[in-house]
């Protein structure tokens, strides 16, 4: 392949907006590349630290100056800031910008809205990472690494655009993954925001009273330990992102209480064989969640014409995401105006054969080769 | 101190009922200090695994041929069974029998009643470590290193099985904490019943849905894999231990729940201050689990005369346990018929001063010296 996702060639300056935990993460990881990466923040002490530790090597003291010459630009601030802040990279002329933002669809919309003329510039990026760690200090350059990254491009979106940040995932050590964005925030509404509020309300329960607490502490054996980790993470970025998804974090969170319901039934009915039936079908879904990268061998290569196709970079990469289907290496060959020329997508070989359909069932012709 | 916890010379053979993952891996533990462990199971095959293994360095063909000779039996089958065994090894003549069931009011109560004259040498045990694995071949020597191993006397327990019991937890490494058998059962609805059923019915819920759950369990990092790693273990035991703990469990299930629909009304209402409360408060609670031992120099030892005082040692060591003061190092000093003589107990100085004012509360006189 010519131009595997994860080399340089299109990206050689990225601006940071933003250099928290994630955002200075992100900088440390580019820097092991040798890119040159922008930072500002609204916080001059923080941005000073950021470039202190290296995840910036350059600091602007505006926008406008950070977004100079980026090849891509990076909103990395809390969900209620990045819509305007990411308009303002696009009226400042920045060819590409993405964010990290835990929720997706209000995003999406509020950048179409702030610049109906280049939002297709847009894509909008959720790093499925993160640390119990606060601020700059706790940047890591291999947050990312083997994580998954959700890139949510509409039939809006430039295809130059999209393979310009799914570089910059690959460069930091992510793999991505593309989603609808109102389909992302109901998706992470019961795979994070959720699991968030589970964690904490069942701390908070055990560590309600004195004595009794301390003891029940002690008692706090690897599961509970486990369970309540997230707990532990700064609560600080919650308010702003259950107040951007409310509607999908109710839904989940009504989900879920109905379940523990029908649990409490079966406790107290004493139901032992739906009780095991439930434990089991938990257990299968626990040891099969993915971990990993297939080896090259058991990998295909899928070259998709597009030729005048509008959206078909959006039709393609989240069919794939909805058919849960890694992809390992994205390029878009002979890429011209309105997306035509041929997408080419890595996938492992055990999910190539029903993307394939998949594909052929909205009208795409899909060729396939191995690879190594 | 003349006979510290940890030391063999009271414990020179175990004999082990029931040799799965938790039985095998004490056998594996005190097979570091060349204890001789006798084991004996239902099943001929799992035994001869266990003796394969060295989990057990001799097997017995019933409970009598196992108990015979032996300095504490430990009892480690499903909690339904536990109660008729240790009755059958206390009948059997065993001079000291434990257990390792997760719910402790209800066996107790049945071993006293199957053996109303011998159940003072039957001291309740719960070790609070597990394993996803199953099984003796799943057994690992270092299991309990570090764990909180619960013990349960009552006023009826005798000094020298408790002090027995005790030895055998600090040989496998974990740390002893004394707490009544329904006291034990309501925490640990609350720190491991309830959580497994929360990480279950969570995992059950995120997998619903067939294309939909695929994309999901990509979405899924590090926060949802710590949240639901506890449904991965094995099921086979849980239908029991909730039956057994129904109460309880019911309880803390309702107060989670309860807890989860304030926390619901609260993401409706968009209440930012009280949501950032709740999750601060965790995040406190969460960072304040303990963890480890203190250094020698941050020890204290406490001396506690208990001469002709009935029930002494539950007294001692359950108000410990209450006030979440770990107990490092525990001995009986002279003991005598009634528990008279002196209980001498290390714990970290930090907590020092509370059990002595506890401790005087209820009529003890302790006198304080520091170690190291």
């Amino acid at each position: 392949m010519s131009a595997p996702a994860g080399s340089p060639a299109r990206v050689s300056r990225v601006a940071v907006l933003g250099t928290g935990l994630i955002g200075g993460s992100i900088g440390l990881a580019l820097a092991k590349h040798d890119i040159e990466v922008v930072g500002f923040d609204a916080s001059a002490a923080c941005l000073e630290r950021a470039r202190e530790l290296g995840a910036v090597s350059k600091t602007a003291s505006d926008v406008a100056g950070a977004v100079r010459d980026a090849d891509v630009v990076v909103v990395a601030v809390p969900v209620g800031h990045i819509a305007p802040l990411a308009a303002e990279a696009l009226a400042a002329g920045a060819p590409v910008v993405t964010d990290v933002g835990s929720v997706k669809g209000p995003v999406v919309a509020d950048v179409v809205a702030a610049q109906p003329g280049r939002d297709a510039c847009f894509v909008g990026g959720h790093p499925m990472a993160g640390s119990e760690q606060d601020g700059v200090d706790g940047a890591d350059a291999d947050l990312f690494v083997g994580a998954t990254w959700v890139l949510t491009p509409t039939a809006r979106t430039d295809p130059d655009a999209f393979t310009t940040v799914r570089s910059l995932v690959g460069l930091v050590g992510a793999d991505a993954i593309a989603v609808e964005p109102e389909r992302h925030d109901s998706l992470v509404a019961l795979v994070s925001h959720v699991p968030q509020l589970a964690a904490s309300t069942l701390m908070d329960v055990a560590s309600r009273g004195g004595d009794e607490h301390r003891t029940l502490m002690r008692l706090a054996a690897g599961g509970f330990r486990d369970m309540t980790r997230i707990a532990a993470g700064h609560p600080g970025i919650w308010p702003d992102i259950l107040s951007a998804n409310r509607d999908a974090v109710l839904r989940a969170l009504d989900d879920y209480v109905d379940a523990l319901a029908s649990v409490r039934a079966l406790v107290a009915g004493g139901g032992r064989d739906d009780l095991l039936d439930l434990l089991e079908r938990a257990r299968r879904a626990r040891r099969s969640l993915p971990v990993g990268t297939p080896p090259v061998e058991e990998l295909a290569e899928l070259r998709i014409p597009v030729a005048d196709r509008p959206g078909a970079i959006a039709e393609v990469t989240t069919l794939a995401g909805r058919l849960g289907i890694n992809v390992y290496d994205f390029e878009i060959a002979h890429s011209g105006e309105g997306g035509s020329g041929v997408i080419v997508l890595v996938v492992a070989m055990a999910g190539a054969e029903e993307l394939e359909h998949g594909l052929a069932e909205i009208g795409y012709h899909v060729s396939r080769g191995a690879l190594g």
